[in-house]
């Protein structure tokens, strides 16, 4: 029998204790031992809840307690969880989360404390709620150079995008809808803003490239401005908005090329497989040297489908119990090593306001860009003209812009 | 450094060689360790090739010499593939292979042979070529009851299909472009009736039920007899046809009900996100109690790809070696244990040949079905009629059928 710790009773905590309380039998099966949950740290108390006695409110108790062996961190935010996670590590005790604050923000020194205390860190909940990512990229394509990886990692705002390309809903609406049903916070802020999202791609950067850049100085754009002229375009394009975390080699066949990193909203064309993933859902897409290009999808978030994560990694935990496992060795490092966002090639979808006739605004913007379609129609003119750049950086076309009129809206268009 | 031996130099073996020796360094920063590629068997000689003086022809020469720890089986075949496989084994050498024919025939004997010899028995590369699906379903999702596992699992009859359903080709005419381009063999029978896709069901059932059904009992279909009627009819209705192998809990709360195991062709609605996946991509969608559905989406094969997941497991062995690692325990059973599939609730796409009027026809039908949508237009008829029945199972439709005319051709449409 394994004893373990949970640190919070909140959502992923609840799921946590029902799936152990549901399979145990199946995941003693599987490993040879029960998961026995010995305590739950709480500020609350849960008188009605099957494990309520188990409830403590101090972690001395379970740091000094040796048989627990494995703490499951699901408190959310930075303090405590942080400190207690460096806390349980340093008695030696095995941590697995689903915090994806602390990961980003302490990850490359938490994993430096695990290895030096012969114990391990896990976080396959962090990124992508339920769908196994981390360590697929971790274990499953480790014989690859990875070059590229692309997320939809952000299940609040993917539902959001979708109501607006599907039902045709403004933002508003949308974000409405999705707070009634329970998808997004009352301050959907760190969704719908992309800081979420941020934090997600700066853990697939490290597992892919080794360096844990900070998330606060990654170049990141929520929804918030996305209309339904923009959706429109996206479709006149020939493809759909969706809020994507991207990072890669500036040269994927050269690794000393720099690492890029964004969040923002793209057009991804309808070929890509990404822009076929929609409401809930989360998808990430990996690209590596030999394996080429491949994509895990699911929910991404939810109480179940998260558990099910932070419950499968104390299982790799106990199967592996006693070895020394390979820890991965990251790197923190501030964005401003980051290749600069605005040299990356991109072709932009363009919204832009020229005071002129229809005709007048169009030469405007060939005599820029010659040859480019215009998306807008001479009898929808109303002094904003929609158009697709060739590809460029976004220095690049900030430059052209100012010779043609006010950008209105850039999106960028998601490369093959 | 891990010394290590490849047993064949086809493909599979070559692109391991080009794997290892272009990502060797990435392997070390990732293990501490490089690999040595010691010995290669093959019956050829391989004068030119940059390993070529490292070519044996002996498997003695390999299980004798203590220095090699893994051997990677690439050979194809179940003679002499599960010999050597089995004598490594026995010599107290780790196994990794992408033979899935072995797998799927002597897996659960491998297995135990490696668990008593404390080395492992990896098979990545068996199933969905690159894309990583055994050490998911084995490792991040070990905290579910599965209860199902669709795949679309061979990307020969992927391709031959979306060229019938996008470019309106016939069968004949798109098995010849995927000859042509390398993407089936001069004899197709292993890919296009099924076989593949069955012996790869018949592993990811294992993985999912701990029960290694015989394959050559388990119920196969292939695509020879889809017509482009078949594709326009699935279009009427709301899907595409692809190659589904499909194994699952016939209830999905109750693991003693029994497990389901067949290939076939499918309408996949469009909802479903397999029926998304075209050309010569994969798919693999495992359902979970917790986790919900998650889908794995990548390359099924090609040389690189293949390689990936084969150069990964032998990573996962020197990542974790003098592990006591958690084996599977399979118990090999005849596909007589799997639950009917005659008795499987599915809708099926109907052609059925009937001698009468159009309105006849159709009355002849809704005798036996009422209120069915009928979907061929009374214009197209010349005396067969295409409908979709509500739920039922392929007994039931059987005796239906009697009473109404011919059948021409029976297709499952894949429930929710």
């Amino acid at each position: 029998m394994t004893n373990i710790a949970l640190l919070g009773l909140g959502v992923v905590g609840g799921g946590v204790a029902e799936v152990i309380s549901q399979n145990n039998d199946t995941i003693a099966r599987k490993t040879g031992e029960h998961i026995n949950i010995k305590y739950i740290l709480d500020l609350r108390d849960f008188p009605d809840h099957p494990l309520g006695g188990r409830v403590v409110h101090d972690i001395n108790t379970i740091l000094a307690d040796p048989e627990v062996t494995v703490v499951a961190e699901m408190m959310g935010g930075s303090h405590p969880a942080y400190d207690y996670t460096r806390a349980a590590l340093e008695a030696g005790k095995h941590v697995v989360t689903s915090n994806k604050e602390v990961v980003a923000t302490f990850g490359a020194e938490l994993l430096r404390i695990a290895k030096e205390h012969h114990v391990r860190y896990l976080f396959e909940a962090s990124v992508g709620g339920g769908i196994p990512v981390i360590r697929p990229i971790s274990s499953c394509l480790a014989a690859n150079e990875l070059t590229e990886v692309d997320g939809i990692l952000n299940g609040t705002t993917n539902y959001i995008l979708t109501q607006m390309i599907q039902a045709s809903k403004s933002f508003e609406e949308a974000l409405a809808e999705a707070q009634q049903k329970g998808y997004a916070e009352r301050n959907p802020a760190a969704d719908v803003e992309g800081i979420d999202s941020c934090r997600k791609i700066c853990i697939l950067s490290a597992l892919a490239f080794g360096k844990l850049f900070s998330p606060n100085g990654v170049h990141t754009e929520g929804i918030t401005a996305i209309t339904g002229e923009d959706v429109a375009n996206a479709e006149a394009y020939g493809g759909v908005i969706k809020l994507i975390g991207r990072t890669g080699l500036v040269d994927p066949s050269d690794p000393a090329s720099g690492v890029f990193m964004l969040v923002a909203p793209h057009v991804i064309p309808h070929d890509n497989p990404l822009s076929g993933v929609d409401d809930v859902f989360n998808s990430i897409l990996v690209r590596g040297n030999a394996v080429g290009d491949v994509m895990f999808y699911g929910r991404g978030a939810g109480n179940l489908p998260t558990a099910s994560a932070v419950v499968s990694d104390i299982i790799d935990i106990i199967a592996h119990k006693d070895a020394e496992i390979f820890v991965p060795d990251w790197t923190s490092v501030s964005a401003d090593e980051l290749v600069a966002q605005q040299t990356l090639p991109y072709a932009f979808l363009v919204r832009v306001r020229i005071d002129a006739t229809y005709d007048a605004a169009c030469e405007q913007i060939r005599s820029v860009y010659p040859g480019v379609e215009i998306l807008t129609n001479s009898d929808a003119y109303a002094s904003v003209l929609s158009f697709v750049t060739p590809q460029t950086t976004e220095s690049e076309l900030k430059d052209a812009l100012s010779t043609i009129g006010e950008a209105v809206s850039l999106i960028r268009i998601m490369p093959e």
